[in-house]
């Protein structure tokens, strides 16, 4: 083979790796003495030796190759760290590129700043043994696995000049999520999304075991990413002691095949020569896990055996012979021609650093707030739904919203994405496809012509909430706006990526330099009380429950509960930064309840009384207050009070909506809090409160607990009572119906349950009647209602059944 | 090609695929005139057409054909239905075998019967439009996507004789938990465990989309399942108007090819021949969506196409020509040929049906409470760790529980496995390797002799949660016993699947011919409290809140806090059914607190008083209530307990600890849930309860809201503020640690703080020292803690610092 890189680019390339190795060793071992100016001591040692060695030698191998090839093509890479406890070689590389220090300037060049540098890592209040926000260039928090290759197409997406290097762990590779974002490629459009090349990096071992794609014969491997539509190159080595010279020329000529490749490959597509979906090259990397640590370590094989895979040397610090297999160790990288007297690295190391943003760890596109643009947003007050009064003009939610989303994604045809698991239709913004496609790269089929389907567009649909998930996370955080929607249900299969990307959005916002993101929002519709058909398995409100439980700084829940709502609410979402916005709204045909102009009130309010709706008098103190969340909620509530106030026209009933969950905890422990006698004005301090929520009830108990009132407030909502039924029969058996809701009141205002017997029982009666209605002919019933407007009342009679079968 | 069937087999079977696609199609739109006795009129078809047609034939046509082979070969089969919305199908084929009249008797083979089968589909009360719990012979609900194959592998595992055929839907594919479920080879093994089928059914298209795996060339298809280690058979047809015999024919042909080529496998294998991993084969059978539905609807194409993913004919009911297009559609499957004068099906049709037990709906693997068998459980007390007194010996609880885990291992054979996601070790289990192996069937190398990896074993790690998961509920769900070991952050991956599950719970005890199965147990560790490494990303304890979601009668959480109680828990759980067992246990060296006898006493209860390390005087009440979950605030409510005693001798203490979880709930919430009598004996109703808590404090609050001494609660607990640190820096940070407990105390006993503000500044020095003293040194604290015993005191030096590093 011949070398494609000259001695000098080998000297300075294998400089690199020795010194990224070294600062690697040093950040899991070593307190003082970082340049081992004396000899190693015990005292030098840290007390508790944390972090992970194994994957870091190849993490460190693969940057200086990446460094090489961005400065001798003028390349615009960002680098993705993939394996788990990779932290110490993105570090130690960010390091020797001068950008770690530049972020944090205490981390100098100098003897103290490797020592500070060595001291921080997993150390109290130091940084963790992934990649994670703390890392300069990383847009990826190593800590859970499985997203790496999903964040890199995110990240590539309408950036058409990026190369992004995105290295998958072995480990990583067997988790699902991983193994279905191979087939990102078939999204990716040549001509004006980036590239993404996956490097697989078989170490061979996980934790305690072999990895599944490093014990499977070469050929069905390569079978493997031929199939999932790749060229893929092998570069093998570093085993049986080969010398790493050799390693490394292989790699260069490798990579230069690889970078060729894709620059005839996006050549031939910007000339519109290139006939479908290329094969886009991919490397497998493999290499001894933990390369270059001690060959054995008491009588055990450490190089290449999973025992490398965490800190080699458990001992180095209470066992003599330890400390000094460490020192050779730490020895074997040469420190001395590596850094200079006052403990920079010397110019046959920094040689090999891009310059500038070309440095990985420097690439604005991986803070991506640097380069966020605000959104375009259309006036959403041109899209509102004539309301004449409360109920007397339906619409479905999402299909008005999904018009103003055309038109907020014609105005930003480079930065603005929605991402869903095959359901943007079902959900309703089908309107969204007048002005842009499903981006599609697999084959085509004739019909596919009334399919709203282009090698280039910004509708994103896959069956996999993982992968969209993985897409927006890293579309966001390399600065650009996007929203996911999905089916309220099964938002929880990525529960726990949110937990990252919440996690990471806290720890960004404590970093000085890490610049807002636009915030990750969802649209979550086809929700609990609608799977007339779906059943159970569909019907499961408690995303909200598992997104309340991040910090109260990052996590904002919105329930609008008709389409000027919705349009209010959406368009606020779109202009916040650094939040989750989690959006439920309905799909279905149903009524609207307010104005524009009074829908944008009660939302920047977030929560507020519908005078309209109730029977209080002014100034006094209702008898009553009925609250409620949600569209289904709202309207049985307001079909409670309309039947309360035929029935008890004595009564005083307020009605409260709540848009904004968040307004419902105290001030002190959300930003969004009502103050106590904010809330107090709202709900009273001892008046009954019959609260029909949306979701599993005992979430409002927790959000307003503290609450002067709380003893009287009773909560209906969904209590898994769920199956294959009408609407109607959903709410009736959660008791969250009408009827239900008027007994409540009456059943909580003392006295009255035994003044009221009569009527009590007929509501009872027409409860079960209504039952056997909608259980008999499968379809719902009616609404009438009545409501205070123009100085009298109006009547308005809402049917509920119909919308169609998703 | 040569036939593999004769004519009269041909009959049969295209009969009985005529007869499914009938009862398919009359499911979804027929309330009355099942057998089109008279003219269709609009009163016959359902007022709200809901449903899928599109997978539905495949489905059928698949079943067909495995009801032939499993007559001609006496197979012992199972059917696992992937594709969304299969349901019409395989109720269809169930009512055809003449299980569904088995098991639902007013559903019986007649005119009325059929009226029945047709209306209960997706209508009120009846039945989901997915393989459900209500699906004789389904254990796989397929309402969720991504878990079929998972589960066809979980139910193989130590089946021998089982072949499980796996229709994997090509949405479904896209999935990530199904795209890295084909790996699931490189585990099972030839010999001990059954066959797994699967058969990716291209169809084309998902809701509103064509799919990833329908539209990449052949040959990529073929290396990608070639990639993925099978022999990959192809069966495509029913194109263009192509008579559906023709492709009877190759599909049976290629059926009796694949069978022999197992059996070849299999007895090769039984021989001890095989040479390791065999490619095992697998079907990919392509046909057009929605075959034999009407080829054009309103100028539409409908057959082939996305469009018949759902209701191809929307308005049958309204368009007097949709009517007429329905009833033709009904008449190609020539009704009168396969159904008798009294509604039954004819024997041409039910020829094809298996005997007995060998029917697919019918086999007791898939109803696995019939095949269940108590497990053998060695007498956990055995195992018991020494407590002279409480704190003065150390222990891993995980660790302990694994050499009792190992014993059920050994006793247990045949139906007892243990799930992890690399993480066995890492858990402290690794006890469990001494009597059985991780089973693995990928390479091996010769270093792998001291890994535990054999062919057959019970010990399941691959590096995804949903794998282990959804092969637990395979296992589970036909009749065998299993625990999954987890971080405790990372648990949340399978929330959703946590979902399915607990809802196929719930479903199934409302069903009296399903037979209780085995509880499906986690054991969480590497818990919030202790990632001293790993930082934030590893920090979440809300499966917890997750799961307390769920129906009350399914769900058990329990936080035992040493290795006594751990034991004694994991007794418990392992001998339940139809349970979610959560267990949250410490894996790191920790003070054990109870004697065997003590901790048995205290698990039975769930809760109880600690009265050795209180204050409290026999026959008062006490000042404060000290209550604790978990293994971390157990700790530290014993230290602050321990300073208070000697700080304020005279303050009445009780210490509460909660083991189970569900006892806080009232006992109308929770079959576990203490009476208000017993609650306000522990907790009292006017006193101070200050609670530590293992994970979000609020769910203390939402569990007793409705009790008395509500408004006395003050719960600490883990506020999401987390990092790389120590375990004390970690409670100090949440507020949890025993100095910031006894200024709580101090706080909230009136008068106290003025009284005692020197000693709350000393305590809250006492605490920044603390803090600063194990940032500066990345070591704990110790605790020095006394308590009463013998009549006296007795002081412990507690020493948390340790653990290695995972």
């Amino acid at each position: 083979m011949t070398a494609s890189i000259d001695a000098e680019t080998l000297d300075r390339l294998d400089a690199w790796w020795r010194a990224a190795n070294y600062l690697s060793v040093g950040q899991i071992y070593l307190l003082d003495n970082p340049l081992l100016r004396e000899p190693l001591a015990k005292e030098h040692i840290k007390p508790r030796l944390l972090g992970h060695w194994g994957t870091t030698p190849g993490l460190n191998f693969i940057y200086a190759h990446l460094n090489r090839v961005i400065r001798d093509r003028d390349l615009d890479t960002i680098f993705i760290a993939g394996p788990g406890h990779g932290g110490p070689g993105v570090v130690a590389s960010a390091y020797l590129d001068g950008t770690y220090s530049e972020v944090y300037s205490t981390i100098d060049r100098s003897d103290d700043g490797l020592r500070r540098l060595f001291k921080q890592f997993s150390f109290p209040g130091g940084i963790p043994s992934h990649a994670a926000p703390e890392t300069p260039g990383s847009i990826h928090e190593g800590g859970e696995l499985g997203y790496s290759l999903s964040h890199a197409y995110g990240a590539a997406f309408d950036n058409p000049d990026l190369l992004v290097a995105a290295v998958v762990g072995d480990g990583e590779a067997e988790t699902g999520p991983l193994a279905t974002a191979w087939h990102s490629n078939k999204f990716l459009d040549p001509v004006t999304d980036g590239v993404v090349l996956p490097i697989l990096h078989l170490n061979g071992y996980k934790i305690a075991n072999p990895t599944v794609l490093a014990r499977i014969p070469e050929e069905e491997l390569l079978a493997l990413m031929r199939g999932y539509g790749y060229e893929p190159y092998i570069v093998s080595g570093g085993f049986d002691g080969e010398d790493p010279r050799a390693v490394h020329e292989r790699m260069a000529t490798t990579m230069d095949e690889i970078l060729d490749r894709i620059a005839e490959i996006k050549a031939a597509a910007t000339a519109g020569e290139l006939p479908g979906r290329p094969a886009w090259p991919m490397l497998i990397l493999r290499t001894p896990k933990g390369w270059t640590c001690p060959a054995e370590i008491d009588g055990h094989p450490a190089e290449n055996n999973w025992r490398s895979h965490q800190v080699p040397l458990a001992d180095a610090r209470d066992t003599e012979a330890h400390t000094r297999l460490l020192e050779n160790w730490l020895l074997s990288y040469r420190p001395d021609e590596l850094f200079d007297d006052s403990g920079a690295p010397v110019a046959l190391v920094t040689a090999l650093a891009p310059e500038g943003d070309r440095r990985m760890s420097a690439n604005p596109v991986a803070n991506g707030g640097l380069l966020r643009k605000d959104l375009r947003l259309p006036d959403f007050r041109d899209y509102a739904v004539d309301v004449p009064a409360p109920g007397e003009t339906v619409a479905e939610a999402t299909r008005v919203l999904g018009e103003w989303l055309r038109d907020v994604m014609a105005a930003n045809p480079r930065d603005f994405r929605l991402f869903a698991p095959d359901e943007t239709a079902s959900n309703r913004l089908q309107a969204v496809y007048e002005v842009t496609a499903k981006q599609w790269n697999a084959e085509y089929l004739p019909i596919d012509s009334d399919n709203h389907l282009a090698p280039s567009g910004r509708v994103m649909e896959v069956l996999s909430e993982h992968q969209c998930q993985g897409w927006l996370e890293g579309y966001l955080l390399t600065g650009r706006h996007g929203v996911l929607t999905s089916y309220e249900a099964f938002i929880h299969i990525v529960d726990s990526m949110f937990n990252q990307h919440a996690k990471w959005l806290k720890s960004s916002r404590g970093i000085p330099w890490r610049r807002p993101v636009a915030s990750l929002n969802y649209l979550l519709s086809s929700h609990v009380w609608r799977q007339d058909h779906n059943g159970a398995s569909h019907q499961d409100p408690g995303f909200i429950d598992h997104v309340v439980n991040k910090k109260a700084d990052v996590v904002r829940v919105y329930l609008p509960f008709d389409a000027n709502t919705l349009l209010s609410t959406y368009d606020h979402c779109l202009r916040t930064t650094d939040y989750v916005n989690v959006v439920v709204a309905g799909k279905q045909p149903a009524p609207n309840w307010l104005t524009m102009e009074e829908a944008i009130a009660h939302c920047t309010r977030g929560i507020g009384i519908f005078d309209w709706a109730g029977t209080e008098v002014e100034g006094e103190e209702p008898d009553v207050v009925l609250a409620c969340a949600g569209d289904i909620p709202t309207l049985e509530v307001l079909a409670a009070a309309s039947i309360l106030r035929e029935r008890l026209p004595e009564l005083k009933v307020r009605v409260v909506n709540v848009v904004d969950l968040m307004r419902l905890q105290s001030e002190g422990e959300h930003p969004h809090g009502l103050n106590d006698r904010e809330y107090d004005a709202l709900f009273t301090t001892d008046k009954p409160v019959i609260f029909a929520y949306h979701g599993y009830p005992w979430l409002i108990h927790r959000l307003t607990y503290r609450r002067a009132g709380h003893a009287n407030l009773h909560v209906r909502g969904y209590k898994e009572e769920g199956t294959t039924t009408t609407p109607f029969d959903m709410v009736m058996l959660n008791d969250l119906d009408r009827y239900h809701l008027a007994i409540d009141v009456i059943d909580r205002i003392p006295g009255l349950a035994s003044r009221e017997a009569a009527l009590r029982q007929e509501l009872q009666d027409a409860r079960l009647a209504a039952r056997q209605y909608t259980r008999e002919r499968g379809e719902d019933i009616p609404v009438v209602a009545e409501w205070r407007w123009g100085g009298g009342t109006r009547t308005t009679r809402i049917d509920t059944t119909g919308g169609d079968n998703d």
